[in-house]
C-alpha cells in the first residue's frame, strides 16, 4: 500500500500515480492533495495525526517549496512503515508517531525506531526540475514499496544519512499549579476548528476555562452547545481545540495559525 | 466494496480509510467528502441519487452534526447493500432507493426491504468524541463488510432497532388539471443547476412553462439554448431542474436550497 | 485500469464509478474532476500532459458542453491505450501523445497510431440526456476495458469513423535569429503558474529574458529566487512557464488563459 499526500491540487497527483502504477500494483490511497501550499508545518501536523491509523504502508509526501534546489530526497523507515519525500522536515513528526505511537505527542521524544536514508538522484538527468513529485519521489516510493519496508536500503541509490532537516512543533508552556497554559494554534481544519498544541487533559473535569481572557465552556461534543456558540473541546488528535457548534472556531475566537492561545482556569 | 461519503473535506477521510484498511482488503470508493457541512438533507439527496448505481456494497456515511451526543450509530440493510452512519435520517432515503429502486422517487413508499440495526459503542471508551467517523463508523463499516451484508447482525454489538430518525423529502403539490405545480429546490449542484422535487414528466411534450411567473423554455439538453440562456430540463435524477447553458441556474432563476418553485403551463 | 477525468466536481463521478464497477473489476484512478467547467481546451491540455505517464489503460474523459445534442460519443485507440469521451476534440491531443510520445509537443504531427471509433447510442433510450457520463460514457469505457484495448471494435455498437472533431493547440511564432518568440498562455495551474505554448529550449543558456517587454530572470527552480519574486522557468511539461516563488505567476505577470506572451532576448 502506498499513500499519497501533497499540496498539488489536481491533476499533478495523477501523473505521480501513473508513474507509480508503471512500477507496482500496490493499492494507492490519497491522504490529501490540498494541504496549504508550501506549508511544511501544516502538512507535517496532519500527517502525524492521520498516518498512524494506517496499516504498514509506504507514504509518499510532496510538500516541497525547495523543489529543484539542492535539498535532498529522503526515505525514512519508521516501524513497519516507510516515508518518502523532500528533506525539509515534513516527514519527521509522522515518522516518530509511526515508530512509536505512544509518544507521538511528546515533542522531546528521541528518534528511536527511525532510520533516515537519502534517495540519490541527478537533477541534470531528471525530466524536470519543477516536478520532483513525478520525476523523483514517485519512482522512489514505488521502488521502496517493491523492495519492502524492511529492506529498501538494498536499492542502489539509497544510502544512510545522519544529517537531515527536522521539524518540531512548539512545546506549550504549562503551569498547572497556577492554572495557566500558553500555547499556539498549530492548524485550522476545514470546519474552522483551531487546533492548538495544548494537551487535552488540561480540560479534564472542568466546565469552563478562559481563553485569552474570555470565558469559554468546555464540552465533549460540538452539539453540546447551541448552534453558533463558542466552546473548547478535546479534538480527535487529543489537543485542546477552539470550536463553534455549526460554525467556525477560528473566527469566533479571532485566531489564525501561529497565534498564541492562553488558557487559564 | 465500501463507499465513503462525508462533509469532512481532507484529510480526515484518510484516517477513516486507514482504520478500514487495518480490518479489510475491500475496495474503497469515495462518493464525496465535500457535502455541504452538517447539511443532512443535501447529503441524503445525493446519496439517494448516486448509491443505486453501485453494485452491492457497504456505504459509510458521516454527515453528523450530533457527533458526541447520545444519537445512535446505525447499520441499515437495504437489498444487497448495507449503510453505516449516524442516526439522523441521512441513511434512509438512499436505503429505500437501494431496497426498491423503482420507488426511489416516491416519498410515501413503505420501508419494505429495509432492516435497521443499532451499532452499540461506549462513548467513554471511544478514542475521541468529535471524530466518530474514525472511531465508531469506520470500524463498524469494515466489520459489516467482513461479516457480509446478509448476516452482519451476527456481530456482537449489532442489535435490531425499531425507533430511528427518518428523513423524507417534501412532496410537491401537483394540480395537473389546472396546469400548476408547486415544489421547492432540494439541492444546487456544482454547476449551479437547481434541482427541485417536481417530477420531470410535468415537462413532457411542452416547449415552455412559467417558473415563478416567468417564461422559461423546456429543453432536453443544456446546449439546446444559446450560452447564458435560462432553461428548464429533466435532470439526471428525473426531477425538474432549473439551469442555464454554460451558466448557473440558481443565480439566473434567483433561487436557493429550500426556496419554493411554482411551475405553471 | 480505467482513469476518470471530468469537470463534474462531486458527487457525479461516483455515479460513473458505480456504473463501471457493475461491469468490471478494473482498477479506477481519478485524474481530476475539477477541470474548468466545460473548458474543452484546458482539459485537453492537462490530459495530454498527464496520461502518458500511465501504463496501458482506458481513459474516460467527460468534459462535454454538448451533452444531449447530436454530438457523437467516441472511443479512440492510441498505442496500448484507449480513450472514451465526447466528440469535441478533448481526446485527440492526449491520444496523439499516447500513440507517439516523442511528438507530443508537435502540433503538426500526423495522427499516426490513432484509430477513432464512434460509440453508438440512442439518446431516446438513454436514462438521461444531461448525464451521458453516467449513461453513455461510463458503460462504454467499462465495455472497452473488458473487450481489451486491442480488440474493442468487436463490440456491437462500435464502428470506425473518419470524421470527428479535432483540437490543436496554437503554434507559437518563433524567430530565434532575431531573439523573439510570440505565444500564448494555454492554462494556469492551481499554484498560479502560467503555462505557455513556447518551447522550453528558448530559455537554454539564458540568465534572463524580457516577457511582454519587462525583465524576468530565468531559473531552474522556483526557490532560486526570493519569495514573491517573478521568474521564467521550464515547466514540468517542457514549456515556458511564468511563475513566482511561493506566489502566483498569473497575477505577477498580469496574464490569463489565452493572453499573448512575447518573450525576447
Amino acid at each position: 500500500m502506498i499513500t499519497l499526500a501533497s499540496d498539488f491540487g489536481t491533476p499533478y497527483p495523477a501523473a505521480m500515480k501513473g508513474v507509480i502504477l508503471g512500477r507496482t500494483d500496490a493499492r494507492l490511497v490519497d491522504v490529501a492533495h490540498d494541504f496549504p501550499r508550501q506549508d511544511v508545518r501544516s502538512a507535517a501536523f496532519w500527517l502525524r495525526e492521520v498516518l498512524p491509523y494506517f496499516p504498514p504502508a509506504v507514504h509518499l509526501v510532496v510538500v516541497d517549496p525547495g523543489v529543484g534546489t539542492d535539498r535532498a530526497a529522503l526515505a525514512v523507515r519508521a516501524g513497519d512503515h516507510a516515508l518518502v519525500g523532500p528533506d525539509n522536515g515534513v516527514l519527521l513528526p509522522a515518522a516518530r508517531a509511526l515508530a512509536s505511537p505512544a509518544v507521538a505527542g511528546d515533542a522531546s521524544a528521541p528518534d528511536a525506531g527511525i532510520e533516515v536514508f537519502e534517495v540519490e538522484y541527478d537533477d541534470a538527468e531528471t525530466e524536470s526540475s519543477t516536478f520532483h513529485g513525478r520525476d523523483v519521489f514517485a519512482p522512489a516510493a514505488a521502488d521502496v514499496h517493491e523492495a519492502g519496508t524492511g529492506s529498501f536500503e538494498s536499492l542502489d541509490r539509497i544510502a544512510p544519512v545522519d544529517d537531515y532537516a527536522d521539524l518540531r512543533f512548539p512545546a506549550p508552556d504549562l503551569d498547572r499549579d497556577s492554572g495557566a497554559a500558553v500555547g499556539e494554534v498549530l492548524v485550522v481544519d476545514g470546519f474552522g476548528n483551531a487546533v492548538t498544541n495544548l494537551p487535552g487533559d488540561l480540560l479534564a473535569g472542568r466546565d469552563a476555562v478562559r481563553v485569552n481572557g474570555e470565558h469559554a465552556p468546555v464540552a465533549r461534543a460540538y452539539a453540546a452547545l447551541a448552534p453558533s456558540e463558542r466552546l473548547v473541546t478535546v479534538g480527535s488528535h487529543g489537543n485542546v481545540e477552539l470550536a463553534v457548534n455549526r460554525g467556525r472556531g477560528d473566527e469566533a475566537f479571532g485566531v489564525s495559525v501561529g497565534d498564541g492561545v492562553r488558557v487559564t482556569w
